[in-house]
């Protein structure tokens, strides 16, 4: 019997969704991208969350989940400009190109299809705001290195909120295209700029105009400032000062994810990662508020790092509980240490392993037997390191402090480049079951181009 | 007036299926494991097959695919035992375990449900029949090693077709339940027996009995023999042998990937998954012709190598028809190595690079600009490997010179043992659609159960 109801079921199903055909408009639409942030991230950042909360991130209890490729026009390996595109406007681009296809023809995103359609739109990220990411869904540049021009794209959008870091170059008189600092232009153009003034930006109301909010030129590193604007915060704000009869497309964009990635400093990547996750909760309550009007989809452009969870020094073994040990970004102790180098020019590894220890957790105490203690050939190397590291910003030492804690956690990476491996996309709400199987990146936009008409 | 259809069709969908509540039935279910096979693997190999044919592999094109969560019961990353064990009956165990949960209780697998139901049950594997995988569908012991022991089960499980490799320790005397050779007593269960003999296997005729048909005792690698017996051949056979009005149930595992990414050796890993490839399309062909009563599942027990598609020396570049360069496995350079330094043992660098050159491609011409051109460090590595490789079977001299030709295809591995990355499940046929989204590894066997009640 039952037997017989499945199959009814299927076919009534399959003939109906014949006659349905298309993805129907969704008031409120969000997409979160989790910059450099592919499974390995995502699998990694829920098993040090349940080690120290009990609980795993939203992100990965949504209820459906698609794998999605990620090669740009060009290459196997796509970078953020080919995949922000290929999010954005559902076509793919050449890496570094933002908005465009390899024909040079600029290309329409999900965010200007939703501004057609008389929706707001808001543009949120933790790094600047015409970073590749966040710039492919208003900008149409051959380079994405263009920044005052990509700034130009943003100020001429029209979209109603821009939140988070800042305009990069936005004063770059060495353009060839300078017409002035971008900011004045957009105050010219009818935004509201807030740079750096969170009391003014947690006071603005609906119905204030287009916005352009600045936290910070970038927003600081979790691990760093726990108390510092998160685009967590700025997802809310947008949300009350967007909602209005026709909907909303909300970007959010967790940028900093990949910079860690690139670094090979799993700690921070994961706290990244869990803010974002802070981020997309903001959505999904909204969500539950509208069930029947909102769809919230996270993806990641590509991974970053070549992060594996397992590395050849600990075989079968994990101990994702040893990232808690580190305190700080990379970048806050490579700060540390240039204030040491300059106060003592002469230091030894002697006066900077306290440093060490203070961020990584790494012990050093002869003959310690401790889960952090440094064996001698970690010493060695981060001796070298050490030496390398004189006078350079980004130092070889913190990479190598890093490397050591991630290996004795049992994770390792093979790049600071990107990779190739697919990242999860996911999706809860009105027309989220098309997101499942296996995708591509460009199938993004073209669904969500459906639900913002 | 879609958008009314499309509520209609889900509104009835979810009533209709409410009440056929679970899967039903399917006369013919083939399940194909990967070990070691996750998603960088299967991506690379997809990435080889276009390169070298144009097309992809069947596997990757196959209608429904699910992220596959892995771990073990008392481990983040899983050993064979446990996940075969998690795939085969639906519950987690230890690692090593095979066929118990952590309370000892022995589980129930899926074959052995297919068995009890009247079909009958096939088991194929490239390596040994009573190596951790296959053995997790009719065997339970506390300890994968016990391969005697298992062997015992295998010739008591009643099975009608057991296909590929030979059962491992057949007469292992040390064994405290020793009773006899394996295959003596396979022969009293009532097993015709074949060892070794392909023209007497290729004329197995329905109603021959149950078998036990050995390729060899594992089956060789396709790289280094590619008319060796396949487990295609033996899925092929084993259609015919049990196909019958009560249907089947077939596992077959390519069990070499795993061997091949432990030795981090990716042109012998790319052609097994090529291989076990090949074995899903006869399933797939035969899925064809039994549209209404067939499903199909790929799945990998979990990953190993750490492999990622991509490599700090490399960047964003991937190169990975350079691993068409590769004419042999690892283990057949060894045993020419092996022959080398038996007949010269004060042999050099000088007469093993030839070796080197046939095997992996390397090119060691002074002052060479080709894309294998060896460089200066990785020479260095290449002697330093040689040094230690002398006397060992298996050559450090091997592994750097995969290594070295994989980091220049752009592919990195982390590790020699697995790690927890997802896999991925593909499915195709009769109830397919059950595996979408994020499923864990237990989830196959339990919807696998209920198709072949």
């Amino acid at each position: 019997m039952r037997r017989y109801l499945a199959l009814v079921a299927t076919w009534l199903f399959s003939f109906l969704s014949l006659c349905a055909d298309e993805l129907t408009p969704v008031k409120y639409v969000f997409l979160f991208i989790g910059d450099g942030m592919s499974i390995p991230q995502r699998m990694t950042a829920e098993e040090l969350s349940r080690i120290n909360t009990g609980k795993g991130l939203a992100i990965n209890a949504m209820e459906h989940q698609a794998l999605t490729t990620t090669r740009s026009a060009n290459s196997f390996i796509t970078d953020s400009a080919a995949s922000g595109t290929a999010i954005a406007c559902g076509q793919k681009a050449l890496n570094g190109a933002i908005g465009i296809n390899p024909k040079g023809e600029k290309l329409q995103s999900i965010a200007k299809v939703a501004k057609d359609s008389g929706r707001k739109v808001g543009i949120i990220t933790s790094v600047t705001l015409n970073h590749a990411t966040p710039a492919s869904f208003y900008g149409h540049n051959t380079s994405r290195g263009n920044y005052y021009e990509l700034g130009l794209d943003l100020v001429e959008s029209g979209f109603d909120f821009f939140g988070g870091g800042g305009i990069a170059e936005h004063n770059n008189k060495k353009s060839k295209n300078y017409v002035g600092d971008l900011y004045d232009i957009a105050k010219k153009k009818g935004y509201k700029v807030l740079r750096h003034d969170m009391s003014a930006f947690a006071n603005l109301k609906p119905g204030c105009g287009k916005v352009i909010a600045v936290g910070g030129e970038v927003l600081p590193y979790k691990i760093d400032k726990k108390d510092s604007p998160s685009i967590a915060d700025f997802t809310k704000k947008a949300i009350e000062l967007l909602d209005n009869e026709k909907g909303f497309f909300i970007m959010v964009e967790g940028g900093k994810i990949d910079w860690m990635c690139h670094a090979n400093d799993a700690a921070t990547t994961m706290m990244e990662i869990i803010d974002m996750d802070n981020a997309v909760k903001v959505a999904l309550e909204f969500a539950k508020k509208h069930a029947n009007d909102t769809l919230v989809v996270v993806t990641g452009d590509h991974e970053t790092g070549g992060l594996t969870m397992g590395f050849a020094g600990t075989g079968y073994n994990s101990y994702i509980e040893r990232l808690n040990a580190q305190k700080c970004s990379r970048d806050a102790f490579d700060s540390d240490f240039k204030k040491l180098l300059k106060s003592k020019p002469e230091c030894s590894f002697d006066d900077v392993a306290p440093l060490l220890t203070k961020a990584f957790g790494l012990d050093f105490t002869k003959g310690s037997k401790s889960a952090l203690a440094v064996s001698k050939a970690e010493l060695s190397e981060l001796q070298k390191a050490f030496e390398r590291s004189k006078g350079k910003s980004k130092s070889a030492l913190s990479l190598a402090a890093a490397k050591c804690l991630n290996n004795k956690a049992g994770l390792s990476w093979s790049s600071n480049a990107h990779t190739a491996l697919p990242v999860e996309t996911s999706a809860t709400g009105k027309h989220a079951d098309a997101f499942k199987g296996s995708i591509d990146n460009t199938d993004i936009a073209k669904m969500l181009k459906l639900t913002v008409r």
